[in-house]
């Protein structure tokens, strides 16, 4: 039942999710994203228990939002191209002095928190926007939720037919080693397969390679958000969509996987963002 | 006595100090830099009780240093322009992944404050790295210096003489009210009258505004760095300068105002850190 409930949702999702990475408007991608981002964010703040849900926590949300919005003006060409880093330095330094005029020293002890929240969801998942900006850069989204996606079904397909090690079972039950090799080998092989259809000179040698680290990265985003719910003692981070758990259950892997793909983009294949001068 | 000691320290650091901004080659300043920025970042991770001083905290050190190394490329023009963001996140990604992996469940409690021990120090500080590749730069980073400790030693000698309203006595009981707008007021002086000395088209009353801001964001990064020793139960950082403290105390005004410089010549002067393309 689990498994039909997940494919319902998935088969209404896919095509959903192809149309707007292939042709929504870059406004409508960032309102989708910026959707999604404040949920997965709520959903981690919830992740601590100790952290009460107040004004520290807004300011979090807030400035997520914030940062992402600039991600988008960033990825648009439309502001400068020292403006991410100048931001980001601003909205650390507004952060901290704004938690502590708030909340007083009390509020210090989970300003950590509120400020990896801020980087963990809205910042990387924020370089798909940036990949959305450079040219050709939807196939690379397409092929970066595929590869992301593959990995995972292949792990779980995998695992369930011939798991026999576990991997971490603290952390997650589960994940075995064999699913994890087997999530990879399909990834790899899906990742090389992609290759004449994307844009930008990429051989199948560096397809290969780009294959192994996203499922590498992939699988162990998934295991970071698995230990932080690990930590709060729960097992879905939310109840978003059915048979589906929360977004951040949706959406940690790819926030490992995303800024791999960017770092892939910038340095091997010398892509860049729309730059204004 | 004390005033004494912190006077000739003084005497003896700030000529070598503005030799350094000065004449220093960008290596050797980006070396100096970095030796400030790991004993400051290890004194923040020291003012969290609960932190054991394990191979986590060495994962953000040696993250620390190679960011701020990152940065310093980055403002010599060595590497392409999206360089920061991409490091930045894979960063990241290697620092949450890497706690999970050498520490398990446990040290996912504490990864939060070991990330912003990242950002807070060594990305504020690489700030003055970026002002520094910037033409003229090197007269930019005395200003901020200047500013900086004219607005503590103003807020210092106006509080001693004329203080009486305290302004936050749970975090730091000897700042006034009077010595923060004595504080204010002569670095807004100062950075009027160093107007025309500073490369760049800023009028006067653009000095004016950068001063206040300036002696705001300042006084705010001392009050965020007490409350972070208040929560820990010390007076000093540590000890690193006979009568100043340690060097957390010493930086701590500069950790926020050097992000606003730095912002002000990107967004209204219009300055840029070098670019290849």
């Amino acid at each position: 039942m689990e498994l039909v409930r997940r494919l319902i949702v998935a088969g209404i999702a896919i095509p959903l999710i192809v149309a707007l990475v292939l042709w929504a408007q870059p406004l409508h991608f960032f309102l989708v994203m910026a959707l999604l981002v404040v949920l997965a964010q709520y959903e981690f703040y919830r992740l601590f228990p100790d952290i009460p849900f107040d004004s520290g926590t807004w300011l979090g949300l807030t400035a997520g939002a914030g940062f992402l919005y600039v991600i988008y003006l960033k990825s648009t060409g439309a502001v400068p191209p020292e403006t991410l880093e100048a931001v980001a330095a601003l909205l650390l330094v507004t952060v901290m002095g704004g938690t502590l005029l708030s909340g007083g020293i009390s509020r210090m002890t989970y300003l950590p928190v509120v400020w990896l929240g801020i980087v963990y969801i809205p910042f990387l998942l924020g370089t798909i926007l940036l990949i959305r900006g450079i040219p050709g850069g939807s196939r690379w989204i397409l092929y970066l939720l595929a590869i992301t996606w593959i990995v995972d079904a292949g792990g779980y397909f995998v695992g369930k037919a011939f798991g026999r090690h576990s991997m971490a079972p603290r952390i997650s039950p589960k994940k075995t080693w064999e699913g994890a090799v087997g999530g990879a080998l399909v990834g790899i092989l899906a990742s090389v397969a992609a290759a004449p259809w994307l844009p930008g000179p990429t051989s199948r040698f560096e397809m290969f390679w780009l294959g192994l680290a996203l499922s590498v990265a992939g699988q162990l985003g998934d295991l970071v958000e698995s230990a932080f719910k690990r930590q709060a003692g729960v097992k879905d981070s939310g109840h978003f969509l059915p048979g589906h758990g929360g977004m951040l259950d949706k959406v940690d892997s790819l926030l490992f996987n995303a800024p791999v793909l960017y770092a892939f983009l910038i340095f091997y294949v010398g892509l860049s963002s729309p730059v204004i001068v």
